[in-house]
């Protein structure tokens, strides 16, 4: 009872999720009814065939099939349901374009690619409750995914309410119910929570997702990265090596400064390289410009034999790139075969110069060194995307610089608790969100430098994706009016059932949040977490399938006390309404 | 490290969710300042106690405590956070307002009884994954929320996305997509699916809810039936006694005939009893009029004893009910000691009449008999719902009706699979969705008496309440499509990616939902499904903590295009929005 497969017109190719078989088909006369009905059918065609398995005739074995060495000889056959002819092979379905895969998706869904990313997804995930509820004692408690727009919640999807204004929201997480439910002693909670976030067109990422969302009563930050380092252990898939803990940890500050980014790709090297010592006192007048501004400095990061892979072509690509998006100019170290530099300033350098830049880069013949000077801020991001640029770039010329096969998990501590905002860089805004606990130790610093307050805040990251964050949160209900009020300015009556709830009697706590479609994706090596969920959205938010979201007569606004503001450049758009 | 409790200036008792445990404060002089630390403190304060655990003294063990013999003497005390003076004792909370409990749901549920609650439900649902995914090969699947308005979908909450005029839907379930995962061979899929009605202010229901999902290929009506029989057996908690597999069944017909309703509680008897022959040729005027009348009968129910238990006023509020709600009238018989009846018509019956009817109802002396003449489709509803009436009123006086240790499951088949449309009864509606297969049998007749045909739809009956209700699918195109089209006129195009799926190889499938949160009220014993969930919302769809849904300024939803109209009777609406 399985999906059909046509070979030729004695065998057919049976297919399930479990795999491929061959049935045998009978060429007596005295069965000619069994052929006919095996004849009148279309490719994907759904049937149950009884006979007897058998072993293949010697030299008739398939070893490229697991069930290559027997076939089926069909005794009946009954014909559970026909199909039409469809547009496509499900064996080819994969390379179709994204659009069509997601127009068909029931039919994508039967490629074995897509079928084992379901089936390890359920899993995985049936692994991890195991971990947290029977090992760990763990509640798994529902929250809800109506409720109240959040402080600032610009991202929130709402939903109209039947009372006239009146709108609830869809979270992007159960921030506050899993704090809530600490301070309702449910000591230890987890659940595999649908979030909500509406980005408009982002790649890679979804209306909706799911997350690991866990929360624990009594707990420290050691306490939280252990549990999850267990967790990832124990759901870990068998076929995808062994993970070793616990994972390796490194600050915040340490990530920018090596890396570029708080979210390290620790696979491979080719780390940021400080030269500033090395120009003291250049020639060079662009760098010597930039060394005065503040937090002026030059940095590179060496590409081990770039000279042999990367062509001129894609120095300049990269040079646009850095140009374009962050205005700053890449100047090219080749290092020659007889170790001498070539490069547009290398007559301005002093031998000792030289000698000091190709020692800190530890470079040798045939690297390639990029180099960059400008402010600290910028150069440290820039490098980091530069970074992994060269090793895609690598990557397509054949050389191995991301094992795939490689898992590398990584703790990222300390970061700061707030950051400057964006537009108004004289205000702080949260640097994760405003129930981030300081540091011990930097707790009395709020009061005085906010800025050098660190977070009791832990990002895990694995293969250069951050896949999961969390902190010891504020369980004094002062301390959180103060980051609120004064410190955020954000108005603290929005959240003063939260406020109120860790003023009666909220014990210490602290969790984390994973990402699981993320992880997922890189644990089975997809290209995009749309390849892991079942009925993704497309990147622009849109469901190929079911054209969804779709026009609602006004009619059925009426209850919701809502009407649809036509944008007035496109009085088209009216008339599409089908209302 | 618990929740802290006061009970003298001696003892204190600490509370977590395992229970209570007293610890001794050592009164002399040189621990002085541990007797400070717990005088500073208030109720409900978070401590971490270190100390010994030690046997109490004879004579002071305290039998009503679980862990009433041992005590422990503090050595050292940690106040972790100190509670604000609470309006009221946590012990108290389940006897406070609906809307009190509502409002400080984090202090409600540190109740006994909403810690039991919520921890049973995470168990019963780790049971439940354990038995699909590791007993029986199911495959967790989550499925979007963010969907189409399905035709009809008038209880649909609509999301507004960033395309003008176009909506999200959140789907009242996965009944789309787990149709579709079968025809993607996912052959077993399971999800704990969050669910969304908008129903207004429905008692006892909620705007979004949690269903046990499961659809299964190549199954078969009584395949469903034993493995939801096995789950139930499975995630049975210990502690409320052995189910007995597999469940009763009765058809859709028997359950009308006998109990007046399609979810039958079977815990007690007082079945609908038909007098109509005892009635014949009778001289009481309103009855023989009913009797004349189309589908015109006479029925009963007797209620044993009922003369010593039901007060006038009892039979006064039953008559008014029925006829306020039914426009019925309910005539009353009491079967004297003497075994005669007392009744306004009972001179109207010969002797003959008045034995044939105690013999039909089997009714004796101190017995009540209701009597209702009409039609029966009006009839028996009353009567099975007057059934529970009486049962309700005999329990308020003591007796013992509906055992509340008793769980009686139940599977109701063979309903019909089309059902006069309320407003409109010459034309066909689906008794329960668009999707349910005939029975095999009765397929011949969907084109000629559509009426008549039973579909291969199951409802799951716990206790007399609904708790899940499944069906084998249509698998065939057309025959979904003849259905759509052509017996309930709905727009096919609206469903043609279900229709083009069904026509690409879709296996013979079925499947069901139980509704958790129902299950769970039942198996504790909740007056309502707002003791199982962690934080519901009021009846009028209100969350009381943090005052959702509310207002949103205009500037919000522009870039959703939509305004609110408010509504012209209250101008002051718009004053409330703070935009």
């Amino acid at each position: 009872m399985l999906h059909l497969h046509f070979r030729h017109d004695l065998f057919v190719i049976l297919r399930d999720f479990s795999g491929l078989i061959q049935v045998l088909i009978p060429q007596d006369e005295s069965r000619s009814e069994l052929k006919k009905a095996f004849l009148g059918l279309t490719v994907e065609s759904v049937v149950m065939i009884k006979g007897r398995v058998q072993r293949r005739p010697e030299g008739q074995h398939n070893k490229n099939m697991s069930t290559g060495e027997i076939e089926v000889h069909a005794e009946t056959i009954e014909v559970l349901n026909t199909s039409r002819k469809l547009p496509f092979e499900i064996k080819e379905m994969a390379k179709k374009s994204e659009a069509l895969r997601m127009k068909y998706r029931y039919l994508d869904l039967r490629s074995g690619a897509m079928q084992y990313n379901l089936r390890l997804r359920s899993q995985i995930v049936m692994k991890m409750r195991e971990y947290l509820c029977n090992l760990h004692g763990f509640v798994d408690v529902e929250t809800p995914t109506l409720f109240k727009r959040t402080p600032g919640g610009a991202k929130e999807f709402v939903v109209p309410s039947g009372d006239p204004g009146k709108f609830y929201s869809l979270p992007q997480s159960p921030q506050q119910f899993k704090q809530l439910l600490m301070v309702a002693g449910i000591d230890r909670y987890f659940q595999l929570a649908r979030c909500y976030r509406d980005e408009g067109s982002k790649p890679d990422r979804q209306p909706e997702f799911t997350q690991v969302d866990i929360e624990m009563s009594f707990v420290d930050q050691a306490g939280v990265m252990r549990l999850i380092e267990g967790l990832v252990q124990y759901s870990w898939p068998k076929d995808k090596g062994q993970i070793n803990v616990p994972f390796p940890t490194m600050t915040y500050e340490q990530a920018v400064k090596d890396y570029g980014v708080d979210k390290p790709d620790t696979r491979f090297g080719m780390k940021l390289i400080d030269l500033t010592t090395a120009f003291q006192g250049t020639q060079i007048e662009f760098i010597r410009e930039a060394l005065v501004e503040p937090g002026g400095c030059i940095q590179a990061i060496r590409v081990p034999e770039g000279t042999k892979h990367l062509k001129a072509k894609d120095m300049e690509y990269l040079k646009t790139w850095a140009k374009t998006q962050y205005g700053q100019e890449v100047s090219v170290i080749h290092v020659r075969a007889d170790g001498s530099l070539k490069s547009p300033f290398s007559r301005l350098l002093s031998d000792v110069a030289k000698e000091q830049l190709l020692q800190m880069a530890q470079a040798s013949a045939g690297d390639l060194i990029f180099i960059i000077a400008g402010p600290q801020e910028i150069v440290r991001p820039l490098l980091g995307k530069l970074r992994l640029q060269c090793a895609e770039l690598l990557e397509r010329c054949g050389v191995l610089v991301r094992d795939p096969s490689l898992f590398h998990f990584l703790w990222v501590l300390d970061f700061p608790l707030f950051l400057p905002k964006e537009d108004a860089p004289e205000k702080l805004e949260s640097a994760h969100h405003p129930f981030t606990a300081p540091v011990p130790e930097d707790s009395a610093l709020l009061y005085t430098h906010p800025h050098k307050v660190r977070g009791q805040h832990y990002d895990l990251v694995l293969n250069g994706c951050e896949i999961g964050g969390g902190s010891i949160r504020i369980h004094n209900a002062s301390q959180q009016l103060y980051i609120l009020d004064t410190i955020l300015k954000e108005n603290p009556s929005l959240l003063s059932h939260l406020l109120e709830a860790l003023d009666s009697g909220a014990p210490p706590h602290g969790g984390i949040a994973l990402g699981l479609d993320r992880l997922l994706s890189i644990i089975v090596g997809a290209p995009s977490i749309r390849d892991v969920i079942a009925f993704p959205k497309s990147f622009r938010g849109h469901d190929l399938m079911s054209c969804a979201p779709d026009f609602v007569s006004e009619e059925d606004l009426k209850p919701y006390h809502i009407s649809v503001v036509w944008p007035s450049t496109n009085t088209q758009g009216q008339q599409d309404n089908p209302a």
